[in-house]
């Protein structure tokens, strides 16, 4: 196998030569039956053996992106963006050492979640399975190329892979790196079929294809999102905004809260597990609420509240009501002051995006109250917002997070790339 | 509150007055906060009181039944249609028992699926929640109703519920009597809602409402389904075709084979986990495929097969490849004989809908190899896949089959509308 340094596919993928998007599906959906039977020492040869080609072809890897970043510079992309796709040798050890780390998780694949006998002695068991087909669409970061093949592959699933066409060249040269790591474990190449036409009707297609995908994950902004509603026909599973709240009840420790509220803000302001507005209790606010602004300040985050907040703190702006429902993912953040915690969780729902919302007391009480009203991927109890992770979970990997309530809800890791089956065993039983 | 019998509700439901879709979803909404932290005793006590104000209301039910069965015979639908809007005592008796029966299913919400502490001390649950609010588009049968109302209130969601132009004023009967035993209990009303507007307009529209609309299950034909594939930007879940195959492998007791496989034919052939497709191997197709079409024939089976299967007996007619591939839903079946094991495979994961799929074997083996490998929803071992059904797996209620993956795989219970929450316990926990 020749390893793509730049040029043939890059140009041919533009122009003709192209397999057709239900080739390239037809390609992952034979791959996927191979994959999902799969041992769970053959899917970790192949993760350890990718993770060494990714490193043996760095030189490469890294030319290629450095192409991938000239062309996005001479175009003008914004230098946020060229930072995105830029690959480096420490972002490359990066990549490799996840996928080692998914070749340590527990294998998710046929796991018997439960099991049953009816009356009429037929057995029933639901037994854990890959999805089999997994899309992935998603913008600049050419590491979710080898973060997605890997987390799919540890869970029996092909990768059906869409990247922007800024990241073209960089991510044909590591899908070739993952390819020979397939290859080396006996694997076929094709658990990972990235698709490198990226003409918009293509990924309309891509989005049609009912055929050969069980799942299409986006990874990107509203705009994506957009498209995969209007146009999308295979089922899938939208990674949405996090417009996160913090709320600090009446019995909060304001030391933890203090703490908590400018963590969940500023630790990380541009990810969506961040804090986007603070909800006070009365009670405390007068406490509470100019001591929070001046800390906030400090870590130069602009604030704006409703009357009564404006009014506690000179730090703190007018807000307009759509503030309250804006994710910034910048240092920015919006205050409201509430008579209680029924008007706390009734601001939370109308304004959340049904991500992660928290709650610090020391009311029992007031905290499971706050669990079971607020309608949220996670509540959490005097802990900050940033926790809602993958990582921070345990699941060793993540895939997105879901801000959807059907199949998975929450940080993804690899079981949420599972379904399960049925299997009953009769003995001639007949209805 | 007045009971509606017929008349304005049903007029007004065409021109004006009817409330907007968007204020529909809005009532179904905020209900669903408050259906959502009932206790299982309030919601019981709601579904045993609609049960008693169904039958109580049982002629005001039929009167209004009799209407829309009026009006479609009036308008030359097909007599098989009409036969599914009729409702008479019998069939609201069972109606009324199917409310009480879920009253007696186990409560799903609130369970603890898993939980487990970090090492950084954060404790972390997953509880089982309501998805919210569950909309139903479904076709004639008014029944659906009762059902999915029953359904939806147990687990804890608010159903809002879209039939058809032709069950309108029973359905508007119906959901009065429902209404009647969520006021008892002293829930809301609008722990259902019934759209009224049966223009095709106000489906879409009500596709759409993702505002409110936690999850979508259409019940219906081809068509429902193509709309919602092209329109839907709400989650949903697809309750698509069943093309099952039941095949004979070469170790079977052909006897059981000959029961299952007419069992799975003829029981009743219009449902979704009816076989239409017969795979027999090679080395017992001498022997039992002129028995299975003598005793296929015999209950009036029109039988299609490949050459092999139509060389072996006179009743079976030639197959096209487009009959391997089709739902017949009627008194007949396509008929293949294969080479081994994998060939079946290969044959079921080509043709199938991933529905349900049986063999019939002696040999663990072939029937190890056939569960793990056929990409199916329910894979039977020596059973007929008449036994994939909410019911039959023990259920106790069901409001459809679903044949996707994400979300929900096979026979939809209780459990099947909820949703895991993360709920997270630190003490000060931050980033």
């Amino acid at each position: 196998m020749n390893f793509p340094t730049r040029p043939e596919l890059w140009d041919s993928a533009r122009v003709t030569d192209v397999p057709s998007m239900r080739e390239l599906g037809e390609r992952a959906r034979a791959a996927s039956r191979q994959v999902a039977v799969a041992s769970t020492a053959q899917k970790n040869d192949a993760l350890l053996a990718a993770a060494d080609r990714l490193l043996a072809h760095g030189d490469e890897v890294l030319a290629a992106n450095a192409e991938d970043v000239a062309r996005a510079e001479d175009a003008g992309v914004a230098a946020t963006l060229v930072e995105r796709l830029r690959l480096n040798p420490s972002r490359l050890e990066g990549m490799a050492r996840g996928l080692r780390q998914v070749a340590g998780l527990p294998d998710p694949v046929g796991a018997i979640a439960d099991g049953w006998v009816r009356p009429n002695g037929l057995r029933i068991q639901r037994v854990r399975v890959p999805l089999g087909v997994v899309a992935i669409i998603y913008e600049s970061r050419p590491n979710v190329t080898s973060d997605a093949f890997g987390i799919c592959l540890k869970s029996g699933n092909a990768a059906f892979l869409r990247g922007s066409s800024a990241a073209l060249l960089s991510n044909v040269a590591i899908a070739a790196a993952m390819h020979e790591g397939l290859e080396k474990a006996g694997l076929p190449t094709d658990a990972l079929v990235l698709v490198t036409d990226t003409r918009h009707e293509a990924a309309v297609e891509f989005m049609q294809l009912r055929e050969y995908i069980d799942c299409l994950i986006p990874r990107g902004g509203p705009n994506l999102i957009r498209s995969i509603l209007e146009n999308a026909t295979v089922p899938y599973v939208i990674d949405g905004d996090g417009n996160c709240h913090v709320y600090v009840d009446a019995s909060a420790d304001l030391d933890m809260a203090l703490e908590i509220a400018v963590n969940a803000k500023v630790s990380r302001p541009s990810v969506c597990n961040a804090a986007e507005s603070l909800v006070v209790h009365a009670g405390v606010a007068d406490a509470f609420v100019p001591r929070v602004a001046g800390a906030l300040a400090a870590n130069g985050v602009e604030m704006l509240g409703d009357e009564r907040a404006a009014s506690l703190s000179a730090l703190i702006g007018p807000a307009e009501p759509a503030d309250f429902a804006t994710e910034f993912l910048d240092l920015k953040i919006s205050i409201a002051v509430v008579d209680d915690l029924a008007a706390a969780i009734d601001h939370i729902n109308q304004n959340g995006s049904g991500h992660s919302e928290a709650i610090v007391t020391a009311d029992l009480a007031a905290a499971e109250r706050f669990c079971t009203e607020v309608d949220a991927a996670a509540t959490l109890v005097n802990a900050s917002t940033r926790f809602v992770d993958g990582e921070e979970f345990g699941f060793g990997a993540e895939i997105g997070i879901s801000t959807q309530k059907l199949h998975a809800r929450g940080p993804m890791g690899l079981e949420q790339l599972t379904t399960l089956k049925f299997v009953v065993h009769g003995d001639g039983h007949v209805r």
